[in-house]
């Protein structure tokens, strides 16, 4: 493993300033010369930078700049005073993840400007090139013309060179759970999309021409680029305002109720501003331009941190067998109900259950911006917490606290330690926090800076307990699993749940946008694996329905990449397809590689993973609305080993609105050399365990 | 001992309904006839309230109601749909007091409003009838037509019958800290009165027309009316609007970030909006009327709450001589320094040494609206607290901790317990908690609903470690310390910290109008004890002063009743005045009997206490800019006993510009006979300790 420093191994310096008359350019190539960055500053002062892959134009220049309002100032005009340049090539290893190691290797230029005027500001430019993309991030070094100060507005552009077909949803400080548009960014309308989406409870839309980030460009030319951040620390959500005359994309920082964006102190930064680029949409997916971007992990001894897959007590609330509050008769989470799920868990090798309606406060926890809600110590009477936790130690299982804050974060700081000491006492060591509804403090949003603030918090006041978090309803990742690794997953993206949304629901072409999207940030709590696609189940009057087949249910164990896998739907289902629900129990949730063999993002994925420490290999293949024929190279494989291949495919005749509990299980002998014909019925999927002989 | 428990004895029922036409009218008088409420309910459906004095009109008929914001409504026509009374006479102890049993006498009223209109809302108007004054509050019963709502405005007036002299300050969300005017309803000028105050860092000023409550009103025909509110809880704090026009003040609640004024869910209520009357200045001055709207305590054993007499790290930073901040050089609080203070309070017989500047954060404390300022557990590296604690004990004296905010109020409650736990183990046991800026949560405000919940947790939480409070810069008290007798005092006005303010400072009036405005509410931490006047001791360039003389510093100790009182002076100070200090030290701080002897708002201020458990008693006289001359009669002692007068009074030469330090010391033997000729200088008091032979 080669690893050098940061800074010590300036291996290549390809920086050249020229001053051309009123023109002072600066460029700098990625290490494998396919992406070239080029810095610009004209006589008025205006720094622009621009993106090229292979030739072909990115980002054409585009403005960097800030609006402060405190102190009220513009600085968007500047004088390049120093550049600094090296090369870092390292390697390291997360704790968990797709991969066993990964490589950052990456050309930085650190472009310190004067501001112009009176100010005496300066403001260094960091930007790293990368074989796939770019990132940059703003510092605002301690000095004695800036202490602290509070951003109004980031003037950050990205500029595209045309009328791109872009994956976007609508701008919305408090939510992200939209499904994917696809249009070209002249036909951008965020809100008649938004206003699409019924299922949606809370929403705080920007405008028709604000959209979130990470947005994924489909070049005609080619290309794929995302336009997404890295690192997101005291500093709101960037959204993206468009303007579509000039196709290009200005950051939209999300405000706090008064409307400033961010309150800083020097030495301070922003997160990174991630281009990722190429011309194959598998490499995209592979990138760890996001990662390599954040900082290494802050927790010294993660011994504790152990990805996982569950149970739970959730999706039969969402069917309407049962409910998270206890006064209606049909409570979920009462002691037997629970213990079922524990004695399934156990049964099928499952590490644990998670338990939602647990605590006293449903009963009006939502929709009234209510302030003290929940406890997150008190459990229902029928609930009885300290004798589940022992039975289910007794079964080698352990139970997953459930802390719905209900958006009410002032309430859940102050018991938050409380809340962490309950669990730890009950030998529970998974959370999974939720934010269902408005937050509070008051006018504050789910994406602003204070939210964020509180997201990270959370993790470290976790990581104290040893406790491993999974947060619903948060911002989106941007790779701060590499920093703190109990982190281990977030929903923040529309997720299985919304199978049971009335009105769009979760469309076939939904998970093989995500890979593109949402997921380049980090590990989805997606909750696959229903069983069940009528949902109507308990309740005849329902029309809901997943729109997949059962295969690529089980394929979305590996196209969704996440440590925390949770097997969503209920044991009794489950029991009526025990074959299938083997790839569940056998499936990994820790890699030691990841292959992405095919993907086209609104079309098909189909990714192999390596089993973390063992010589197993699975493979998932999902497709959109359309059946598709594919042939899986298994080149991956071992050469001259035979692997025993148990398929879990979509049966001739499976089809996700007529047929999609069609599913045949095959066993064959497969080799690196072996082609793997697959058919992927409409909605459907392929899962596939290989097991070296 | 009386005690009748409340709906018990329904003693008399005065109430009658008289339907005339379209009026009905309902009244009830206060138990000695003084007082009569009466309350209409017209056609269209107004309620109405009005009050007489001995059949002066006090309050001329005044609107009830309410408009929400969700559910979308306004609530201000109604039909009575019952009424209930019952008489109450009971008496109870205050832990510490002014006096040592408080009689609760008065007739209620609960009338039952059905809301006009569809909404089936019900809303309860409670009514008592004391006789010197009604309180009344808005109760929401737990109603299907009512669970949780949002209260937009809400429409309580207090109409005048003729534009009375009024005792006011600017209405303000963040601050109360002004100096009070005195002008007719007519001339109020909000904007203009704040605009002359310099020395307030942080203003939220509301309009021309709104002013703070509590009100004070003098009447023409000489009633002394005020406006106030009691049991501020889970609410905003009341302000006024006023209209010239009609003289009539409207309920102007404090809003949130969002512009909400509160959030509740029945069963609900609001504060009690008080009308205190009478004709007697003196007996203002004595009203417990707002006590006993309180609940009683809540503190099952308050063995722990101690009234006591401190000296503090504090005053030599306000007038230069060191600073809060350890940066500079002139760090104040460094264990050396702190230990002289220790030594004078052990030598002099105080019980508790205030160290302000004590942790690391004051550097960058104010003014940038930040975060994550202090963590009130880490001493600057000058401070040894723990050798402190163990060197205080010895000396039998205690530290007192402070913890400055400075507004930012997430982040202590985020660390509230750990800075309680601290102070635990450091055997601190009384808090002085600060809120100097603006609030975090961002656009909440000092009086707004969420921090009226936090000094309201404060003290809950202060209650659970057994510590005692003393919260500055928060929203005025309304009689919670009989709720919470942990929670000392406040300052929540203008203190003596102003005499160092370069502007207006505190003028010689401001201390007799304190006593009928600010301190109905209860005990205030004025911090007296100045006995240096001109404050260029540190500092040759300033002109700062305190307008007093040194005899009026020592009978504020008497006519600011607090169970917390500071010496706020130097030890050098003192102990140049050793003579005068034998006052401070010999007076008491908790009180079995308190005896208003004269009393006019802006002019005078004459009070006796007995100290509690002893025979002795403590006389303190202070007037405004004026001298005057007084005879007391000291017919409040025991009757056929000798006592000791100490006086401490203004020497003739004495005045506060001129001569301030000018005072003589007498002994005088005395009897419940004697009447007692005092002389106030300008600026002037006298402070006379009574000791029973």
């Amino acid at each position: 493993m080669l690893t050098v420093r940061h800074f010590l191994a300036a291996v290549l310096f390809v920086c050249h300033a020229s001053i051309l008359h009123a023109q002072q350019t600066i460029s700098m190539s990625s290490p494998d010369k396919a992406v070239l960055l080029t810095i610009g500053n004209n006589s008025t002062g205006n720094v622009t930078y621009r993106i090229s892959y292979k030739g072909k134009n990115v980002i054409e220049p585009s403005g960097l700049g800030f609006v402060f309002s405190k102190p009220q100032i513009t600085l968007t005009t500047f004088s390049i005073t120093s550049t600094d340049s090296s090369t870092v090539d390292q390697t390291w290893k997360p704790v968990w993840g797709e991969v066993s190691q990964i490589r950052d290797h990456h050309k930085e230029l650190a472009v310190t400007l004067a501001a112009k005027g009176s100010s005496g500001i300066s403001v260094r430019v960091r930007f790293r090139v990368f074989n796939d993309g770019v990132g940059f991030r703003y510092e605002f070094p301690q000095q004695k013309a800036l202490t602290h100060f509070v951003v109004d507005d980031e003037k950050t552009q990205f500029t595209f060179a045309a009328d791109h077909k872009t994956f976007w949803i609508p701008g919305d400080y408090d939510t992200n759970e939209y499904l994917y548009n696809f249009t070209r960014l002249s036909e951008v309308d965020a809100l008649s999309a938004a206003n699409k989406e019924k299922d949606i409870a809370l929403k705080s839309l920007v405008g028709a021409d604000v959209i979130q980030s990470p947005l994924l460009a489909k070049t005609a030319d080619g290309l794929y680029v995302s336009i997404f951040e890295a690192a997101l620390i005291n500093y709101p959500v960037m959204h993206l305002r468009l303007d579509k005359k000039a196709l290009r994309l200005t950051a939209q920082l999300v405000p706090d109720a008064v409307g400033n964006k961010a309150y800083l102190q020097t030495p301070a930064q922003t997160p990174w501003r991630t281009i990722i680029v190429s011309d194959k949409a598998t490499d995209l997916l592979s990138s760890k331009l996001i990662l390599n971007l954040n900082e290494p992990s802050v927790i010294t001894d993660p011994s504790w941190i152990k990805p996982q897959k569950f149970v739970g007590m959730w999706w039969e609330m969402h069917i309407g067998k049962a409910n998270w509050e206890k006064a209606n008769g049909k409570h979920g989470a009462n002691t037997q109900n629970v213990k079922t799920y524990i004695d399934f868990a156990a049964k099928y090798g499952f590490d644990g259950v998670l338990v939602e309606g647990w605590n006293v406060g449903w009963e009006d926890w939502f929709g009234n911006w209510k302030e003290n809600v929940f406890d997150f110590v008190t459990p229902y009477p029928d609930y009885n917490l300290d004798s589940l936790t022992a039975y289910a130690q007794r079964k080698g299982v352990r139970i997953i606290m459930h802390h719905e804050t209900s958006g009410s974060v002032t309430n859940y700081e102050r018991r938050m330690d409380a809340a962490f000491q309950y669990m730890v006492k009950e030998g529970i060591n998974t959370v999974k926090t939720g934010y269902v509804g408005r937050i509070i403090p008051r006018g504050e949003h789910h994406d602003s800076q204070w939210m964020v603030g509180h997201y990270q918090r959370v993790a470290e006041k976790a990581a104290q307990y040893r406790i491993m978090l999974d947060s619903h309803e948060s911002s989106r990742p941007t790779g701060l699993h590499r920093t703190y690794p109990n982190w281990m997953a977030s929903e923040a993206a529309r997720g299985s749940e919304f199978n049971n949304a009335p009105t769009l629901g979760i469309t076939p072409e939904h998970t093989t946008i995500l890979p593109f999207t949402r997921m380049l940030g980090g590990p989805m709590d997606f909750t696959p694996g229903l069983f069940r696609f009528k949902l109507n189940q308990f309740d005849s009057t329902r029309t809901t329905r997943v729109r997949t087949t059962l295969a690529k249910q089980l394929a979305l164990y590996i196209t969704i990449y996440s440590p925390l896998q949770m097997a969503a739907d209920l044991p009794e289902n489950y029991e009526k397809h025990l074959d299938a629900l083997q790839f569940i129990r056998d499936v990994a949730v820790d890699w030691d590689d990841t292959k992405i063999l095919a993907a086209e993002p609104g079309d098909y994925v189909t990714i192999a993973r390596k089993a973390k420490g063992k010589t197993d290999w699975f493979l998932g293949a999902i497709t959109d609305e359309n059946s598709r024929d594919q042939t899986i190279a298994l080149d991956f494989l071992d050469p001259g080993k035979t692997y025993e291949a148990t398929l879990y495919r979509d049966a001739a005749n499976a089809d996700w609105q007529t047929n999609p509990e069609a599913y045949t299980i095959e066993k064959k002998q497969v080799t690196s050399q072996t082609r793997l014909p697959i058919h992927l019925a409409k909605g459907g999927g392929c899962a596939i365990r290989l097991v070296r002989q």
